[in-house]
């Protein structure tokens, strides 16, 4: 359910509406939009009797949710979300968000050669994974907090934004701590477990679809981390699984205007782990640009070829310049732009001539 | 098998190496490129005793194709294979090709007011079905014959090409005769009678792809086609199945540039069938355009609401012009351009003011 | 639509409805069952009138079937078909259709032992490609007509129902000429050309699923069949595309139960290309059998290792023999049985002491 | 790796070789057999130097292991693993395991009134659901440890195994306490850290696979479970997911014989997952036995049409008796049995005269 104020409603009416909702044995979600403040209502115990918060002062409407899901729905808020941080980077609003790294931080050395790189590009934001779920328990598993220390390290040098899996409830709580966006990947899409914490976390979440995710899954499982108070999800097409055997899984495009419709929620394409070969992974980021997506996560190694994991599919950083290139000519088309190159160099570096 | 003639063969010296193939009972195929011709070798009955043609006059080598597909083969044929129409349009060029229709043809009334608009807008090829493969026995089957006529005047009226569905040898004749390019829709990709007999038709053969077929199949359709020595083929992806249920197929964009690295022929998007929705078709065209297609097919109708099939997935003739301007943007990126809008009229009326 | 008649209604009354139908410009399709006749409309121009039908002498009930099948559907058939053979086998019944033999006829020599050595199992089908529809252009292809007749000799010498498949019109009317079912493969499950065209031919018909058909269009491809006035069609579930990679389809055997749910029409399963491994196909036999369904259709060749199609998936004979032995102890718990071993050959030489 | 000592090695030997094999920073796991033990060396640091345990007192050989799975192969151990349990059952064994009960533990009462029918039938495994997986967060997610203590409950009354789901840390440290097998659900078949807290319990692991896993993705899995050194996993098929509509899942038998020609688990069926449909769920039971499941796991409620999850799939229980009954019959075709009627009962009831 929700519970539509009106555009006049004061701040101690929204309150109130909210005091109303708990003291009857649900959570209310205030929603702030351009025009009015909407209240969602969800709890396990059935639906609140028709009547009882109709009459309140400043509400206007209240409406029954028909979609399974109703936080990230479109229909509880129209305006689309964005993400803000604090050095000024957003996603889900005009700049592409543009999201680069090693799959695996694998040392600092290599981490930093990467980062700076990434930083004289004009991106923002900086993902390598510490913690890495691989099908293997004999294949290497990731450097762990001393990953995520090399990590916040690159955010203070560079003026970079950390994106970094977290896979339990111990990982979850050092991401939280050390990074800026914590990724659930999609092995763990309907860990629900890991997701009520995440939605308790107080950093934004950037949401993957699991391997054979239908959409409404895909928004239930965001629907679990805004149901726990955290409204800051994003969410990440990165492939499905098919029988199509020229890429390691086949990534869905139309999912992007299908998010855009039925949600407010940002949403971005990873080409990388979609296509598993290098050499598609700058045409794909292309067509995600071109189909509306707010921005993309892309492997990129200093030395693809000595990666501890992924290599195969990470571009070397010249192959990431083309890439970033071409898609800066093609955002103005669906009305978006990507950060000048070399803007975050300049302002951690005045001076700079770049 | 590949006989590679060094850049100075004579074309006698081409013909002798095919003749002495032929004798050995295999089929030759010369392939000109634009250094030196190759020529193709098949045959159901094994593999020429090595030796048999390296000292052939003109002979460089002779280099066995480890692949199963040969003549769609980019070993076999580096330059891309170009497929020009006399009214000077082309397929797997710079120029895209912007393949625009009703699903069927229901009308002469539809089909004209359809097609005048699109040839205003500088589309080259109409698409429309005469023979209709529907699910149901019970459902409209195509108007047949009629309708391949009323195309046909389409053709002399907006100087457009026709691209139309076959399928079966009857309307494959009567394809032949009156189109200018022969589709073999989806449900026929292993029609391998059909294909075979496309392969000896004269006109070229627009291939979709299979609801479940892999790469690896399609170019093999590709490869029936060619056999039999047709060897204008298109590619056209148009979706695969998957478990995703928010669109009727999920538009498989990785092939395209797979495609590309193994074969040398061109490959269009029909984002109608890859997403059988209407929202979803503009968004997937730009994709499409941006991932490297060599052109789109879709679906427009005048009165998408009343067509007789298809009509969800078919755009209102001003999207279609929205399309097209976005997609003419897109295009430079991939080095490509889209004919520009007027041209087709002008050239039919060279006294339009438009 | 439906019309039900009376359970004491004469042939002629049920002439007289048809006729009627007939001159509205529909297609009469008359349906004995056990306690009264039902007569199907089909056509392409809408629906008759309510209140046409429903007075005509003999007419208990005129129904809409709200399903897109109508032929194939329980709604309309209640009793199960079971299609009947000249030599006292069926498909349907009680006693399971074991079909049996090479994936492709090779040879005159290779046939003959095969069709020896399972007649004298009690087989009664016996199953070889003459046509075969290969993946490549430049694969053995069949041995066409001549194979037909080997085919046809093997009935008169082994007593055993010839099964073949038929991949285009000249094929499907030799096949229909030499041999007791028409099978249409996978690949050409929703070639409807040819389905129509089976519908005309006077053999019962054995449709194979397509390789990602769902239950619908799989029920819809029966009813092209059947809506040309073949009633005689035998499903057929032989695995479906998936991303799964340690079978080469995966075998969907709860298409059995559901199709005996929706439809009277009997359905047989292949697990030799459920699944494209000779161990699997035992054990997957023996569950077909166990599921419910009206029989196998299973590749057996004396020689395995040196077939020229599929020999991967073919039963070594004594396999062949332990299988049927298994199945045979499975039957009475779903109310069937398998054919006695010895019987063919005890009919065919009856001075025999097997 | 795996180190094979000769039949004859003593206990003090086998533990030398081990303690050599961790002074060199690897884990060893010792894997007695029929005939001689087996050491299975793993670990994250690579390959043990070549030459380095040959030599050792009682080795027989030092082989690799060339598949990514090593403790789970039944390269390392040829003989079938049984899981035993107290009370006298087995999993893996002669007799087959069948597990049933509701989906959910909704209240005593109802789970008591199952849990005798079902003892009376002879099953000795009961289900149900504590923490449940739910698409929704407004769902209902079951009882949690109040559940857990019901189900303790039931083992003391009626000498039922207790299996049950653990979806976090925290719940698995419960079921390992309350129940006596540990549930790995679908969606946590990659949960690698619980698939690691799980492989530290004591209680043996029922692992279900993906719902779009591999068959090595799912053995890879059971491998993270060993390598913490629990070796008693059992495996689960489940259903996969794929286009297939009349079925929630398709449920892919082949997995069972590809599972025991690759590794010595035991696995088990699960229809009810499997189909999502009640009347499909005994056709699947018996296939699931005749293709030479380890056993069933099947959801049974005394009232499914007020289930609070999955009614839909859940068997009456007259339906589950005739299941048994039908699978009793099919048990001895693959040399298995299910227990007798009533055992489990007269053993708490000695003076019943059931």
């Amino acid at each position: 359910m929700l519970v539509v104020m009106n555009a006049h409603a004061t701040d101690e009416q929204v309150r109130a509406v909210c005091k109303r909702i708990e003291e009857l044995g649900f959570r209310a979600h205030p929603i702030p939009g351009a025009q009015r403040t909407a209240i969602g209502i969800t709890g396990n115990e059935g639906e609140i009797e028709p009547g009882t918060l109709d009459e309140l002062p400043g509400v206007v409407e209240v409406i029954r949710v028909s979609k399974p899901y109703k936080l990230v729905s479109r229909d509880v808020k129209e305006d689309p979300t964005i993400v803000r941080f604090k050095n000024g980077a957003s996603i889900g609003g005009e700049e592409l968000a543009i999201v680069a790294g090693p799959c695996a931080i694998e040392s600092r050395k290599q981490a930093f050669a990467i980062a700076e790189h990434l930083a004289h590009q004009g991106v923002r934001f900086f993902r390598g994974g510490a913690y890495k779920p691989r099908t293997s328990p004999y294949s290497f598993q990731g450097l762990g907090e001393e990953g995520l220390k090399i990590m916040a390290d690159i955010r203070d040098q560079f003026c970079l934004l950390i994106v970094t899996e977290a896979v339990d409830n111990e990982s979850l709580d050092l991401v939280d701590h050390y990074a800026d966006v914590i990724q659930i990947g999609a092995r763990n899409m309907q860990n629900f477990s890991l997701l009520k914490k995440a939605g308790r976390a107080k950093k934004p979440v950037l949401l993957k679809r699991g391997m054979s995710a239908t959409l409404e899954e895909f928004l239930m499982a965001a629907e679990y981390v805004m149901s726990e108070g955290n409204y800051n999800v994003i969410l990440c097409e990165r492939g499905v699984r098919t029988f199509a055997d020229h890429t390691r899984n086949t990534l869905d495009l139309s999912v992007v205007p299908a998010v855009h419709r039925l949600s407010h929620l940002p949403i971005l394409v990873d080409p990388s782990h979609g296509t598993g070969v290098r050499s598609k992974v700058t045409p794909l980021s292309r067509a995600s640009v071109a189909v509306g997506a707010d921005g993309l996560i892309v492997e990129v190694h200093n030395e693809p070829d000595r990666a501890l994991s992924d290599g195969k599919q990470s571009l070397y950083l010249e192959q990431f310049d083309e890439l970033i290139g071409q898609v800066r000519q093609i955002a103005p088309v669906v009305q978006r732009r990507v950060a000048p190159a070399g803007t975050v160099a300049a302002r951690l570096d005045p001076a700079s001539t770049r």
